[in-house]
């Protein structure tokens, strides 16, 4: 690992699970630059000076529509992009208020049970976090 | 886990290894209020509105007098302290200028063989992320 010219950026995902051991996955649009069509956990970059915490709830809100808390850490993921590494920081939230309504960048959403994890196609950049994460929980139950 | 009322605050931990794969720890001063006299790595919290790669470079200049770059990722910790939730984020980096000198937060500084981790009386908030990255390390080579 040496350093190159590209910048580090950090982003933030949301592990969202209800009380049946189903986690939400949001599906990229078919128009998205990068991973289209990938089913991904909610969220977003941070903002030049937005604290991490806020962006999540901010992200979330937009992409799902939905109010969130952070109540622990998932993971952390490196992804090389273009222009950027991106530190992929993912932490479990709950829901607090609002309804599920999604924007343009997302096409429809899923409730799904942690143990069916290995038959959706999930966001490169993090599938492997999602997969380890999911098979956890499925285990735990 | 569920949500309470501590706020979630980000830290950044820098993992500097020399090419003899030794790595830097610098021992916190007896005098700390969290977890004096143990050997951690350089790094500390984000402050409001900075940038989290600009507030790793810069704590660990205050820390150690070094000038450092991002590399990678190492991992995350949750550590939960009396007045907050920090997530401590470990980004390996390389030495691009400068010095070693301690500040008045540290007593010593010393270059340790991945090996010899376990022999370290090493920071309790990410022991565990320490020791297992120092396995591994210590296996490659």
């Amino acid at each position: 690992m040496s350093q190159d010219s590209k910048p580090y950026k950090l982003a933030v995902k949301a592990v969202i699970a209800d009380e049946e051991g189903r986690c939400l996955l949001i599906r990229r649009s078919a128009r998205s630059r990068y991973f289209p069509g990938q089913w991904e956990w909610p969220g977003g970059k941070v903002d030049p000076g937005e604290d991490f915490a806020d962006a999540l709830v901010r992200e979330v809100h937009e992409e799902t529509g939905l109010s969130v808390a952070i109540t622990g850490l998932v993971g952390a993921v490196h992804s090389e992009m273009p222009t950027a590494h991106v530190i992929l920081l993912c932490l479990s939230a709950e829901i607090v208020g609002g309804e599920i309504r999604m924007s343009e960048e997302h096409e429809e959403y899923a409730w799904v049970p942690w143990a069916d994890f290995p038959q959706w196609e999930l966001a490169e950049q993090n599938s492997t976090l999602m997969l380890d994460w999911a098979r956890a929980r499925s285990e735990e139950s």
